[in-house]
């Protein structure tokens, strides 16, 4: 814990991509774009129960995120941690992430636990342990 | 082999970074921003013999790279493959990828196999065996 300096928070907070990468059964990286949030050290994406990445991470309980920004220099970090499927409280960090992809002034209204579950929608978290950077982000 | 399509080829060629993925000695998966280039159905990235990517290549003879365009939607892909670390004749593609993070309007003087192992360089080479993108990319 205690993991961002206030330059990659911003990184974090500036910026709604980055790719997540997980372990594969066979022991190779898997890698997808995705949108997250952020939520004090913790990173938060939504995805489906019945994707590979979300299998992965209740297999081997960890993950790691790739944020970058989108111009030359590209600075970037990678941020590792222990990750977990979340099914529980999901509605506001469902809704925090919704309202980053589609840009909306305010988040959506939250969906309950039962309707999140009923479309099979989990959220991935990963808790940041370490954090690889370039160095005028660390 | 022939897994990209002409779509994907652009997506390859409009864009000069990628966050490439590597499975670390502990199962883990391991990841950083790089630039590139491609060459066929074939990979290159420019990296030091010591670094971790280098040594997880070596080791287990794999890696992956997610290539994204900058702006939303975020197009992406994810090539996987076999990987190598190669030192022998080296000295195109590590121009050609400094061509591109340098954004010169000509290749940079080709060096020596002898000259850049003298400082360490490397070319680490993914052959595209598999691609994971989004469906308007396939």
């Amino acid at each position: 814990m205690g993991e961002l300096t206030r330059e990659l928070r911003e990184l974090l907070d500036s910026n709604k991509v980055g790719v997540v990468a997980t372990t594969t059964k066979t022991g190779r990286p898997r890698q997808s774009l995705v949108y997250y949030a952020r939520d004090g050290e913790q990173l938060l994406i939504s995805t489906l129960a019945e994707r590979y990445k979300a299998r992965d991470v209740e297999r081997t309980g960890w993950a790691s995120l790739c944020v970058m920004g989108h111009e030359s220099p590209y600075p970037a970090a990678t941020f590792y941690g222990p990750a977990e499927i979340v099914r529980a409280g999901i509605g506001p960090p469902t809704a925090a992430i919704v309202q980053r992809i589609a840009d909306l002034p305010e988040p959506p209204p939250v969906q309950t636990d039962e309707a999140l579950a009923a479309i099979g929608r989990v959220v991935l978290r990963i808790t940041v342990d370490r954090v690889s950077a370039v160095n005028y982000l660390t």
